[in-house]
Formats: C-alpha cells, sequence, structure tokens
C-alpha cells in the first residue's frame, strides 16, 4: 500500500522535492517506511548517478541520507503528535556524511535511520546507508522546525 | 578556454561524476576554475532541481560543495606536483553542510572554496555557497587520497 510510505502522505507542497517527491520525475523519488523503531528506504541507483565508472557519486549518497532523515524527523514528529491537525515542518539545518567505502552502483542500497534527539524545534536523525550487508556511508542530520506558510510560501516571492 | 576549467583537465575516467563530469549529460556539470587562492564556479540549477517549489534541493548543495571541494583538492594538489607526471586521486572522505537559509531556484549559485589543510594523505577544503551577494550555504569537505588505478578498477569487477 503507498499509504505505507511516509513520503506518500505529505500535502502536495511537498512532493516535488528532487531526493523524494513523487513528482519529481527527474528525481529520485525516495521512499521510506517504518520498521519498528527505524526508518528504511530501498532505492535503486540509475547508471548516470555515477561518481565513477561502476560506483555511487556521494553527491546522491548525500542526499539520500537528507531526504530519508527529513522524512523520518517529520514521521517522528507526526508520531508524537497523534491525530492531531498541527501543521509543522522540518527541514535540514547540517548534515554530515562519512564514506566509508566505495559504494557499487549497479545494486540497490538500504537507508536505516533512527531518531537520536527529539526536540520540539530540532531533530537529530543518524543514517547508515548499506551495500547488501555492508555499511558503505553514516551521517547524521540535524532538522529544524520551520514555519510552514512561512517556508512554502518562499518560493512565491 | 576549457583548459580554464580544473575539471577539463582530468582524464577520461573521471569525466563521467553525476555532479561534475562533462561526459554525463544527466548529471550537473559543474565546472571549476581558480581565482587567486580561491576556486570558484557558478552553476545554474533547473527547475526540477527543487526541494520545495522556488527552493533548491540541499542535496544538490551538498552534491556541488561536494564535487567542488574535490576538484579544488585535487588541482591544488596538482599545483604543488607542478609538472610532475605523478598519477593521484583524492575522493570525499567526508563532508558537512549547514544550511543557513533557503537558497533560490531561479538564480545561478556561486562556490567559493580554498584549501584550509593540505596535507600528502589528507586534503581539506572549505566552501561556501551563494545566492547573489547572500551566503546561503557553508561547508567542509575532508578528501583523502587514494590510490588511482585501484580504485577506478573497482568499478570493473
Amino acid at each position: 500500500m503507498s499509504d505505507e510510505y511516509i513520503q506518500d502522505q505529505w500535502p502536495e507542497e511537498g512532493t516535488f522535492c528532487w531526493g523524494c517527491g513523487k513528482n519529481n520525475e527527474h528525481g529520485l523519488q525516495l521512499k521510506s517506511y517504518w520498521e519498528g523503531d527505524e526508518a528504511v528506504a530501498v532505492w535503486k541507483p540509475k547508471d548516470h548517478h555515477m561518481a565513477f565508472p561502476g560506483i555511487l557519486n556521494g553527491g546522491i549518497i548525500a542526499t539520500l541520507i537528507d531526504c530519508h532523515g527529513t522524512g523520518s524527523a517529520n514521521a517522528a514528529a507526526h508520531k508524537v503528535a497523534g491525530d492531531s491537525d498541527q501543521h509543522f515542518m522540518y527541514v535540514t539545518g547540517s548534515i554530515s556524511v562519512k564514506y566509508l567505502r566505495p559504494t557499487p552502483l549497479n545494486h540497490p542500497v538500504t537507508l536505516r535511520a533512527r531518531i537520536i534527539e527529539m526536540g520540539e524545534d530540532k531533530i537529530k536523525v543518524s543514517c547508515d546507508l548499506y551495500s547488501g550487508d555492508v555499511m558503505c556511508a553514516t551521517g547524521e542530520v540535524l532538522t529544524v522546525r520551520v514555519d510552514l506558510g512561512i517556508f512554502l510560501n518562499i518560493g512565491k516571492k
């Protein structure tokens, strides 16, 4: 069911992101879901997502960790809020990624994220990226809460 | 002259990168050049590189800082080596990016990088991203030296 995916539950304005927007036909269209307390995503690179022949690009890896991280943070905040109609949004304040080894281009990668700090204004997420059983990269995403209305109106100015 | 661009001086294997490879038609095709001790790149987003309407995606920003950083590090190492035929390559070991404010999607961005630590095994680069005169993001890229032959053969296995 598509309702299982975190990104499929977002309002329309949030579905054009290059990393995870279902309505961005040129984007990566990452889809994340909960597996217990862990947010998981499986994503298959295309040939042109390369760094060097056979190796996945580091910027693509950073994008996946970023979007999976913010997706997890927003979903975690909504879990806490329950069925509340409250609108809020967390965006990336900072990100750090360590590249542990080259990531193969021709295999799906799996992202596994956990909430490691949960505040009202900030949520920090840790995220590992695997190729098969091998961890190839690990990162942290510090997300900050922004006013949804003000933020979404920036682009209309 | 295309020879002014750092990425145009790379061997063919290095020209397919999604972030900065001139031979990756789907990629960002970032091009960097020296302006004194500062490496500079100007890059124009496409509409689909969005995070939200009117706002540039953070993963794209991380990719630009990553590729501009490694490009600067490699070019700096080659400067030190002079006209030597020695082959070496620095790739990203880790990256951190702070997003200071939303980056407009409909304007070119300018990247300005400086070498802040220069070792034989590691080179650290600091890189700021501007929209017009406004700094929107800042990051650091720690690059590590790898064996060119071994690294480029990974993808052929």
